[in-house]
């Protein structure tokens, strides 16, 4: 499941930018470390120096032939280019690496594997192409499976999407592991995919094997794991988005939710769609799941980037005042405490709901 | 929207059985007229003497060769081959089909397009291929722009999955025809879509173009319709199919529901999950329209195939008494008690909801 790649990481002229976060991701949480970063503006430095919060040492050099001096066994698209078409001084980088025998890890619309150039160049050199967002060719319907698993599944469900689940579920696997639980993040979407080598973008298959896509990567998971953290993507009533999240609530199979919101959203991305109370979640994400396996919802995680530190916590009592649930925000104020909080409900399983054999009628 | 094709319908050897369900819909419900059927095990009757039911009096012959004298304009494939290959003698009746010109309508899994054969058919003699179950190339994602469109939208929503719901909507809009309304079906199963002669399989679309695959139907049926009867899919709490329920239920944006329920039912199909009381159907449903845009459960429709007369009265009866609203079995009691019971509701629209402009917080 999880991978020994040493990562290049492509990210010229924007590793300080906001469009280099998955890069950033992936420094920050992934399992594989990187050893070198391109990126052509900044070379000379270390990612340190460019970006202190990383506390990442690689050094940053300026093309993909001095990159190789330090080992990588992958090169991974830490950036997107704009328009969407790559320039050509990254395709012959790309070309490069995959004449070198690497890796090529690639989180773009984009999908290398099409690419006659690209192919050319793996047979060539020995290299190949992971193009994240592509599932696998075969994934099996949900078959229930998932609801047999001896692992504990925790989802995170949000109030919208890119609110924070994917960090919430890096800082609380980091917290578990602190804890020495043997736990696992099961990422749901490629930037999760990149952080921990692995996954299925739930986005990207077939409506009618997304609860299956998600209870395999349950499955995978439970073997070597007896927590599971389970990325969750969009929200219930997200006009676009919420079949992958419906996807995601039965085919993960959870035990438990941990809610997840960010203060700054008040209605959903590119719609004029109210994001609901926290109560109103609850209650959804709590009835949709009892009609298959029961799950609630245990604790809250708050994005409170947009407050003071005064208006955060106020924000935090609040929303305990009005749960009656743990919250906390687990980037401002560390993954711990909130771990602390809803640890000892993430052992019992829950099972499935049976229909009762039907007294005939009359 | 609607085709001006003659079919003649592949059906060697199962005209009279269930394994013709496909070619039985598109005869009975069918916009295009079927002008010949092809059953070597058949030749020589008519439809009507095989299969009474659908009035329809097509000519049964052996082969495509005999076929050709009846002027179709198409070849539907009515049935399904054991085991999913194409048995030898389908295969050259196929060949000979696009080379006579016709056009191919596959509802099968297997795709047309991609068979070399097939190909080479088409580009010889200016066939072509149309495979049902594949989504267009390009759907956008959910817009809201169906929340725009002047038609009523009516979405059928069940129980579970094959309980009726392409049959309750093809009746309704049979009834609703007759009482003079501008109405279209809206086919969104590939049963469906050889009946009605276009439509998006949305069960075959990525995830997170459900929604949106839904939206684009709803507009184009509303391009020239005023009532819009919208085939559902799946169940809320189906595990495996509900994520294509849900994008149906946000994508097609509906001003009304009307739930489908089979008597017969009471686990979800493959699966232990109970089938849900008419009272929790309905206030899932109506709770999840209440975050985007409301629509309520105006009516109910049974499939009570299963019971005798006396019994399928007292289910109606019973389904009404629980419900307080309209309930009739369609198909047993034909449509237009029904429909004259919820014509009254099936021209308010309802407006999505809207995030009010937020406070500041302190």
């Amino acid at each position: 499941m999880a991978s020994e790649r040493r990562y290049a990481v492509l990210a010229h002229n924007e590793l300080g930018t906001f469009h280099a976060k998955t890069a950033h991701g992936v420094m920050a949480y992934g399992v594989s470390p990187t050893v070198v970063v391109i990126d052509r503006a900044h070379a000379g430095h270390s990612v340190r120096e460019i970006v202190p919060h990383l506390q990442c040492d690689a050094p940053i050099v300026a093309s993909f032939a001095e990159a190789k001096q330090f080992g990588p066994t992958a090169l991974l698209i830490g950036i997107a280019p704009s328009g969407g078409v790559l320039p050509p001084d990254w395709r012959a980088e790309i070309v490069q690496a995959l004449e070198s025998g690497l890796e090529i890890v690639n989180g773009l619309h984009l999908t290398f594997r099409d690419d006659d150039e690209f192919n050319a160049a793996a047979r060539r050199g020995g290299g190949s192409i992971w193009d994240v967002r592509e599932p696998p060719a075969s994934i099996p319907l949900f078959s229930g499976a998932a609801w047999e698993v001896p692992a504990h599944v925790l989802l995170t469900v949000g109030s919208d999407c890119a609110v924070g689940k994917m960090t919430v579920s890096l800082e609380l696997a980091r917290a578990a592991r602190d804890a020495k639980r043997n736990v696992a993040f099961v990422p749901t979407g490629q930037t999760g995919i990149m952080i921990a080598g692995w996954g299925i973008a739930i986005d990207r298959v077939i409506s009618d094997f997304a609860a299956g896509a998600a209870e395999q990567l349950v499955l995978t998971a439970a073997r070597d794991h007896d927590l599971l953290i389970v990325e969750g993507q969009g929200s219930i009533n997200h006009p676009a988005y919420a079949p992958v999240t419906l996807g995601l609530l039965y085919g993960s199979a959870p035990d438990a939710l941990l809610l997840v919101h960010d203060l700054s959203r008040t209605e959903a991305v590119g719609f004029p769609t109210p994001v609901l109370s926290y109560s109103e979640l609850i209650r959804i994400y709590e009835l949709l799941c009892s009609t298959v396996k029961p799950a609630r919802v245990v604790g809250i995680a708050l994005n409170t980037s947009s407050l003071s530190p005064d208006d955060a916590q106020k924000a935090i009592n609040d929303a305990i005042f009005e749960t009656g649930l743990p919250c906390d925000d687990v980037v401002r104020n560390q993954p711990h405490n909130l771990w602390r909080a809803i640890a000892p409900v993430l052992t019992q399983k829950t099972r499935p709901v049976r229909a009762k054999a039907r007294v005939p009628s009359s």
